[in-house]
């Protein structure tokens, strides 16, 4: 029990982070102390109920804390074009519960500070919540172990060529984690696109069992056509966190681009040329893509 | 007593806040809900032990949330050569009370919440706070009348050619503000830098009563030269409040410029010719510098 | 002879343009050896019949060089709206000649070289041609004495509240200029909008002579009204090349503005904070406005 | 003859600089009218004898003008560690011309206005003489074909993970090349590290003749690493000239990024979201690269 890796999500609910939380949920391993909404693929009132939803559907004894309703300073720009209205199409969840009586930022406040030792921070959204957790209790930096990062790149974008959608949506919030002296593991495109569920993995799903049901359901209502080989971002995060040996990753210094036409992108100094030897960030670049389709296989086959 | 004007002061006392908050808790037409603190002139830490020592001083009955210790993006620089070290010097406070067992943000948002109608905000330090109050809870807006902010310049800076100190502290904060849709009074540099506290006026006040003798000392303790023609910018907005007639305004839409050398400016489109005829601020231009005067002396008169 | 100063005036006339150019070629203490043009208060063709206009007009012995029609990277946006559509309205001239048969980068590379001491640069309009003459033939720049630029401000534009309509119309030039390493004079705001010529002066022009009559006419057609106190911006170059003492200065590092809301500001540092003590302009803080009534009508009264 | 493509070369030879020239100077398809240099690889002095050393190897009737030793406005950083301190190491050419006495604008300019048909621009350095070319001389751009440029990338840079080394040298100069209405087509990264040099290929170069063993003694040099698969970056321009059919590009709004961290990076509007549905630019996405080894040894074959 006591070496469980405590981590909270901090999500925006969305297919990809549907199958983040539900093998987070049930892997022995990972003890989910909270989970935090923001907006992002969709509204932060959808996504705090697709996390409430998934909750219940796992029937887990996990707090959902709903957050920030917009990014720092830039207009928000939603993704519903590829995760649907709802954010989570296809299945249909009997019900959902309620978000506990605080906001985000609070919740993930008390939830750290009453921890004797630091916990992970897993944000598969955009990073607002942390951002003005960081601003508005800067105490609570010495709680965080680390942060552990779905968004950005250092090949290429989703959004322009350059940027990616999570850190697209409040590159200013990146900025503020990129700078924090946090340690930042960076789950980037760069592997999140290499890292695809082939179709034989998503044909496998649904014969699982009621969960592998579900999520064969939300994958293949994937906007941009989820019957080939699919992209799982947010799942990476969850996989580094069980089998980093699995991940390359390189030290560099990160900055996000807060403002022009690469606005959102993450830019890391590749040749240790401009910040005086300095890193702040582990670049995930390369990635095991057949362990990680068996392995999300045998994780959604523990399950319900 | 239903037509008092409710504010909530969010302030960096420093010298000329410990002026604008003295005349604020004293004057009969002001009901101060709150007084929050914010890094600035000096650390948060001592802000709010400065603003608490004004609170003790005229034991007033006003709580004080200490609030946040660093701009969202830019690094912290204070303004100690000017406010000396403890950012009110020279005037021995017999000691303070507690901040309230709440962050500036959650009070502001309780206090806010919790009235009948909305009220009028008045920072006089940078604008951390209101960001974050309005990022993590966007359902305070309709709680706030508008924002009556000491900061920005049209007419040229005081950190540089460009920028005022309290915009420049936390530019991306005043983003926020000025792109908020709640009305905002720019009160800046353009009248701060006209009504200057005369000699003859700073003299008086230590004659008046122990109030003026605080004053009076903490005013000529300024550290660049508290004995001639002084500034007294965060008074302006006190002044604004009660005498509008007195203050000259003009609409403009107001941009804050949060990179590049101009860091910290707020630009107007003065021409009208680039935001479609959209304005977002009332910009204070011209102000009666002697009834200024007259009426800071009759304030301080008034009080103990 | 020898104690002239010798001078190449790059242009936009502009009617502040054609009272700077008619006190140049009529000065006996000024060469003047090359007028160029730019396009900035109107287009490049406009400017350049102006500027042929004002040598005939004169009889004068000075070649003019037609250049730059675009700003190096911002779009182009005229002032037909003050200078009127042709940039100099009001007046009959009785024709014009023909601008040499080089490009006002060449020529003023040619004159500068041809030179055997150092040669005075005075811009009057955007600095698009010496950003160019700059970047194509470095070597010139050990044959620019100095460059006394009518641009920018620190306290205040006409554009936005941030900047003067030279620097915004090409600030990428401006940069280049104030980074090149040459001593920069700038004639800004700071002064232009103090040394107005006051009505009674403007009354007595129409009567000294035909060139009175011709600046009269001119300046009466100022698109923002010119029969009050009217602003002489390109004079003060002039006014300054020849009367140093009437304006006082101060040594700044000037950055410009080239992105974002305060984009064509010049920036000083005016608390030398930023740039290690360096400086790059001397920057026009204030002038002798009277004087330079007496002094503009005085210079004149001398002409035909 | 008739048929031939006519075109300019620009470059800032530069080891990959150098095969490109090969390669144009003795296909008989290609018409090379003028060879002008640039900084970048190494200064433009360099450059500009290492253009002459080709010209003179292959005795080639082709004029070399100097041009730009600059950037517009970003400073000037070299690549000598990749190219070595000379530009062309590792090979011993037996001496060198002059150029032609007039500078790579004016050059470029005369060469243009002088063909009755529109030439194509292939820069393979950073493009500061095209954008001084087209600002000095607007009329210029009717008699350019279109701009095939190496340059940029839309999957990760070589200076950051961000930029490119062309457009980062001079991302002003890309900028105005990019908004310039002129037809562009961007071979950059995207192609020009798929299209490597095989190491047989590389062996098989010294066998060839001279120009194939003066090649290789080049391409070994490289700083980085000459002797397994090495990019040929400007030699994708050639070849694209040649053979389209075997380069596969799309149509996208290019932006170039001229501050921040991710300066001197190309973004494609990818989603086409953007921009209006505007393009301005065919980006190079792939490369047959077998094609490529074998059409470059093919080429070096028919060398003297
Ligand atoms: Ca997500
Ligand atoms: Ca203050
Ligand atoms: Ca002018
Ligand atoms: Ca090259």
């Amino acid at each position: 029990m006591s070496d469980k890796i405590k981590i909270i999500i901090d999500a925006d609910p969305g297919i990809d982070d549907a199958a983040a939380i539900s093998i987070a949920l049930n892997n022995p391993q990972l003890d989910v102390r909270l989970i935090t909404t923001v907006a992002g693929n969709v509204t932060v009132d959808k996504t705090t109920i697709n996390a409430l939803k998934l909750v219940k559907f796992f029937e887990a004894q996990v707090p959902v804390a709903k957050g920030a309703a917009l990014p720092l300073l830039k207009p928000f720009e939603d993704a519903a074009r590829i995760h649907g209205e709802s954010g989570m199409p296809g299945y249909d969840f009997s019900g959902y519960g309620e978000p506990i009586n605080k906001d985000a930022v609070t919740a993930m406040y008390e939830t750290l500070m009453a921890e004797p030792t630091p916990i992970t921070l897993v944000p598969t959204g955009s990073y607002t919540n942390i951002a003005l957790l960081l601003r508005l209790h800067p105490d609570v930096i010495s709680k965080i172990e680390r942060i552990v990062a779905m968004g950005g790149s250092i090949s290429g974008g989703n959004m322009t060529s350059s940027a990616e959608f999570n850190v697209f949506t409040d590159p200013h919030a990146a900025e503020i984690v990129y700078k924090s002296g946090i340690p930042v593991v960076m789950i980037g495109l760069d592997i999140t696109l290499k890292a695809l569920l082939t179709a034989p993995s998503i044909e496998k799903l649904s014969g699982l069992n009621e969960s592998g049901k579900m999520l064969h359901a939300l994958i293949t209502h994937y906007g941009d056509g989820g019957e080939q080989r699919v992209p799982m971002h947010d799942v990476n995060t969850i996989f580094y966190l069980l089998h980093p040996e699995a991940i390359t990753t390189k030290e560099y210094w990160v900055d996000v681009v807060t403002e022009g036409p690469a606005i959102g992108e993450t830019v890391a100094d590749i040749r240790g040329a401009y910040h005086d030897g300095k890193t702040n960030a582990q670049v995930a670049i390369d990635i095991d893509t057949e362990f990680f389709n068996e392995w999300m296989l045998a994780e959604v086959a523990k399950m319900k």
